[in-house]
Parts: C-alpha cells; sequence; structure tokens
C-alpha cells in the first residue's frame, strides 16, 4: 500500500529531506467558494463599491497568509515565495476565489495556493458574518500544479 | 439593506470598537470535512495507526492555527481563548473535521473555530497530497454559537 | 534626574510590572506623513482609484501591526485591544495617515497607535518606491492618549 | 502615466513575479531620527550608560523587524537576509538611527532597511515616553541601495 | 494512576477549558544554566563589557520568547502577561539564567518562565558557539510559583 | 584573545554577514533531556499508548520552533531549511530529544537543531507539569555539525 511521505519508517511526522532536490519553476492554481445569503452578499458587492475594502482586505489576507504556509502546516518547508495573487469572481450565491502561487525551489507550492484561498475566504466569511451565519466554504481544491519530477497536474 | 460591521461610514475597514461590550461566556462549534481517494483515505488510516502522528500533526496545526487567528484574519480581534479542541471522524469518502473554542470575552469566537477547522483540514490534504491532487476541502461551516447579546444559533 | 521607567535599578532592561494597575478604558490617536514626488503622488492616486487597494492595503497592514505591537517592541506588554483604525488623508506633496486604538486595559495604547501610523506609511511606500526613491516619512507622532492614572494628553 | 508595479491590469494589488529575476548582490542602507526633550534625552544616555540596555534593546528589535518585513509589509517578498547591522549617533535634539541590510537575492532590500530603522526608532520612543509624549519620528528615508537592474542609488 | 490533563477522555491533546476558572494574582520563577569553556566565558564577558550587548540581546530574547509562548507550546493558553524580568549571574563554568514571569489571569506562567529561560540561553548560546561547540545548556527548572487553586510551589 | 562574531568593532550586536559565502550541504544534530518523577513519567507513557498525542504534540511543536529559530534567536540567519525531525527515547527517569535538521546554505544550523529539541523538552514539561512541578531539562547541546568551512564536528 502506499506510504505516507511525512511519516519516516517508525510512524514519526518528519519535514522530509528536501536537500537533494534541485530548484525548478514551479507554480500552483487553487481555488474554493463561499457561498451565502442573497442579503449577504448584496452587501458585500455594496460595501465593496465605496472603497473596494472588502474584496481588498481579503485579498491581502490570502497573499500575507501564503507567506505563513510553513508556520501553519507543520510539515511544510520554509519557501522563498516569487509571486502570489489572489482574485475574485463573483457567482449567484456567493465568491470564487482563485490563488496563484510561484517559486523557484525545490518543492512545490500546492500548499501555499491552497492555504491563500482558505484564508481569503475565511475572511470573506468574516466580513459578512453577521449578516449570515450559514454561509459555506467549500470547493477547496487544487487546480493546476506545474514544475518538479511528479511532472504536471491539470484538475 | 443591511451594511458590514466591518466598513466604517465611509466604506474603510476597521476593526470594530468592542470597547462598550461586556465579557460573556462564549462557544462556537465548527466543522469541514476533506474528500479524498479510496487508495489516499486508506493511507491515512494505516499511517495514523502506528504513531497517530497524522491525526495528531493536524489537530495541533488546527489547535496553533485557532490561536493566530487575529494575525490571519485582519479584522478580528485579539481574544485570550479559554479552550480549544478538534476531533475527527472517519467517513466513507474523506475525515470530518470538528473545532470548538471558548472564550470568556467581549465577541465571538465563530472565527477562531472555522480557522482551526481550515488549518486542521489543509495539514490533513497536506498529508495526503502526493496520493491524490485531487482531494477537496468543502462543507466548512459554524455548527454553533452560544453567548453574546445576538443570541444562540445552531445550524 | 528622571528614570526610565524601562529599566531596572541595575539598568537592565524589563517588561514593567503593571499587574497592580486597574482596567481602565484607553485611546490613543497617532499620526504621520510621508512625503513624495509630484508623479509617484499621481501614481497612488489613480492606482487606488481602480478598486482602493493602494491605501486598502497600507490600511490592512496598519490594523496587523498595531496588533503585533508586543511582538515587535520588545518591552510593550501584549494587549487585547478592542478597536483600531486608519484613516488617509491626501495632501499637496504626500498623504498623512492617523490610527486610532482603543483598550480597555491596564497599560496605555501609545506604541499600538503609532506602530500601526509607521507600518502603514513603510507600506505605502513600498507601493510607490519604483517611482520615487526619495521619499520621506516624517512627523509620526502622538496625537492624543486619554485613560490610565498620568491622564490625558493632546498634542 | 506611470503605473505602479504592486498592482495587476485591474488595480488588485498583488505580490510581484520575481521568478525570472537573478540573485545578484545586493544593499541598502536607511536611517531616521527621533527628537525628544533635553530631560528625555539624557534620561536615554545616562540609562544606557548602566548597562547598554536602551540602544542595544532598539537595535535588537530593528534587527528582528528586518527579518519580519514580509510579514509586516503585505506585498514585500520573504527573502533570506544575509546581514542587518542598525547603529546610532546621539544629535543635539535626539538620537539617528542608520541601518544596513544585505542580500543575495531576485529583489532589493530597501523595505528591510526602512523597517529595521523604524522599529528601532519606535522602540526608542517606547523607551522614553513615560518623559516626554512630544517626540517626533522623522526622516526615515533611503540613504543608498546597490545592485539589482535598475542600478545604485544614493540619496 | 494519574491522567495528563492535556489530554482528553480518549487520548486526545487539546487546549484544557479554563473559562471558569477566576482571575488571580499569579508569579512563576525559572532558572537555567549555560555551562561553556573557560575561553568561551571570558569572550563573553569582555565582549558584554563594551556596550552590554552579549547579556542585553540573551535577555530581549528571553522577555519576547516569554510573549511567543503560546505559539512555541501547542496547548498553552493566550495570556496578557504583566511583567516579565531576565536576570544573570555570572558562575565559575558558565551564566545562570533566571526568569520572573507575572500574571492576572486564569492559569499559570510557568511555561512562559520556563520559556523565557531557555531561548535566553539559546542566545547566550549562539553568541558562543564559534568559541565552543560543546557547551551544555542544563539544569532549567521551576524555582516557584505562587497564586491559583493548586497552592504555592518552591523547589 | 578570541572575539564574539556577532559583536562588531565597538560592542554593537550585528547579524553577521554571510553574503560572500557559498551554499553547501549542511546538517546539524542535537540532543536534551528531561527528567521527571516516576509518576509523571508513567502517565506520559500511558497518556501517550492511546492516541500518541503526548510526543507527537511535543514533535510538532520542535518541527515548527526549528522553522521559527531566526524569529526566537536574535542574531540567526532566516534559512530555507531541508529536513526537520525530532526523536524521542524513554530513559529510565525521563526522556531523551534528538533532532536533525539540514540546509543548503550559507550558515550552518545548530542553533535550528538546538531550538527544536528544547521547545520539544519545553512542552513534554507542559504536558506533564501538573503531575511534577520539579522536572528538569538539561545536556543541551550539539552531538554533530556537519558542512561549511569550519570543519565536522562530533561531541
Amino acid at each position: 500500500m502506499a506510504d505516507l511521505t511525512h511519516l519516516d519508517a517508525n510512524g514519526g511526522a518528519h519535514m522530509v529531506d528536501v536537500s537533494a532536490k534541485a530548484d525548478t519553476a514551479r507554480e500552483a492554481v487553487a481555488e474554493g467558494r463561499i457561498t451565502m445569503s442573497t442579503e449577504a452578499l448584496a452587501a458585500i458587492r455594496a460595501g465593496n463599491m465605496k472603497k473596494g475594502d472588502v474584496l481588498g482586505t481579503a485579498r491581502i489576507a490570502g497573499i500575507l497568509a501564503a507567506k505563513k504556509t510553513s508556520d501553519l502546516i507543520p510539515l511544510c518547508h520554509p519557501l522563498m515565495l516569487s509571486k502570489i495573487s489572489v482574485d475574485f469572481e463573483y457567482e449567484a450565491k456567493g465568491i470564487r476565489v482563485e490563488a496563484r502561487v510561484r517559486l523557484n525551489g525545490p518543492t512545490g507550492v500546492e500548499m501555499e495556493a491552497l492555504t491563500a484561498v482558505s484564508v481569503t475566504l475565511l475572511t470573506l466569511y468574516d466580513m459578512a458574518k453577521a449578516l449570515d451565519k450559514s454561509m459555506i466554504i467549500s470547493d477547496v481544491r487544487l487546480l493546476s500544479k506545474t514544475g518538479g519530477k511528479t511532472g504536471d497536474y491539470r484538475a
């Protein structure tokens, strides 16, 4: 059966050795979605129209979170990310978030993109939670991954 | 139309004033789910049986993340959390995570419980990502909230 | 001669004992200014008009920094801030920043307001530094302070 | 008109892509100044004479802050700084601070040097604030910058 | 047999509930020691005589670390520490460190005092490691603890 | 007499310049020990048998702490660690901890290994402190170091 790479032979968690892996150009794109009531979505759209501070705050939270990934996810390596972007798309019942992260480095940046998406969505939740307590964050997943020896991936 | 509490009259984001709110006993419970392939789920179950370091690592990540909430979500208040727990339930196609947070304080702890759930799920994702790149984090939502003047909530 | 409260009798730095001080309502307001070229200021104004992400990013940086004050300034106490806001005013040769912080607690929040101002200004600098390397951050000072036994202060 | 590099084509903030930039040797030097009353300055000088803990504390705060730059300034890249120093100069009405930062990397370290200066000055402010509430932090600016394709700069 | 309070009934780690515990005045004092070669100790003493930056740097590191305790030790509660001090004593073969922490709060501050001692000692190690790679940190322990319902303790 | 590398010519602390040092493969191994009562040790062993959450929690704390080294020890360089592992050995009167850290980089990782050991031990202390307040952390030292121009070291 397949083994988990984050466990050593005895089952102990460790941050795996990437010292023999060469730096390559890597990119990961992830997405996620928050679903909310019509009223909450309308309030976000209206609130954002004034100064852009609803989506703008969530975007900055996501960018900062990508840089904190190795402090949040215990077995992630610290990485010198070379690009982070977060974009939004209004949908009928909520907002879709997409994050893109790049690195020249020894390991992939999927977790950084997923962390950016998750924290961006949590920040949107925080913005609207006084209006709707039944919002749901879902569909957080990897859209694509390029670079590294395991090859490219597209959802 | 309803306004967002996190925006001031001009639409600027701010951390809202809770200085006039009394401390009350508060609790929030949140949940979320990660869906993965049969192979990845089997590897997590098998890997965890050795030392417990798969679920244990994810649990600690979630507990630590709850304490970082005000550093991750820009408009959340720093809070002296008095209890954090994270529990797991194996499901047919993945793992359900539930987090419970308590506070004696001036504002609710929904975001802390949701942050604990999200980072716990991201850590599970990280554990299994070499086996399955199509995992999905979903159904992240508030289950209940007690305390505070807006009254109790149950999903 | 007056002594520094942050030094003990032997001259060693310490975080002073506030355990005997009662919690009171406190507020501090601080300001600061960044001066830049006409071109850089025009670019900030134009760039901000699109989505508000120039001033919005700087505001969020300042709010988050206020919450990190006790991690940045070694002898500051950790404090449960109850309100943080950051505002901007365009001037002829730059931008004025004002931060307002509130606390119910045992010690003042001057450093939190000044830290918010400083990091907001540094973020504005970062935004425009490709256009003007001779910008200057200045006039960072306390505007007012209320609460606490030493009485109120106004600049 | 000139555009801000930290905004994408639609005006959204992002951490710009430096993945195509080669690592080069870079250095930035920044300075700043705190002005205070004669009494406060005398207290700092006298307090520092005992154990050096006034300037020493401020210096360590500045060095640590330089390493936190990408966590404080949202669109700054995480960088593996190779040298940080902070120096002081007593002046007639206050103290001048100078910080020097080096990196072999893909982008400049101006923000790291300016952040070190700002937090060093805030720590000095904190030391003397019981004696003088009208201190002013000013003249925070870049003195020089070398390395990178945009060429050297000297104020 | 005695149970560990940090585990729930099923053996899962959790941050225990202190919401029913009243705030009381608490203090903890901890100590520890670093042993080093005569040459390394002499270099520290001589180096410190110039500006005090050897012991001063270690002291600040310890004070800052006490404030990070709940971020370092996963099951520790975030606490609003009201006092932190770190003192040094030269010994024949090294340096003894003592840390004192106070809190008005619902749980003890032993871990905060022990964390301050440990990080202070690690910083001294870092200072002298080019001269002596066989230094040993030892005798890190609690000296006393007052406040709270379990009563006082003295070593 | 030997000088401390972390002090400049005037005795001021600085983060030394490693910009001229080439990246090489480096490894450091450190150990430490916690001594406790028979009852406390038995409780840890029994508690750990259920889900592994005692040693597992301490291991994750140590791994995360290694990644925070440059934020804890003021003059340490930020480093992109490529591997971190933490192992345990039950002894007659306590538990021995060993940490191993690897890097391809310009400076050694002794402090990262020692920090991992110290925080792992502090977390074990936290687990058992309700049962035994006289535990002692000791024998924290470097076991070996390879890579870099100063040559290898073995204790």
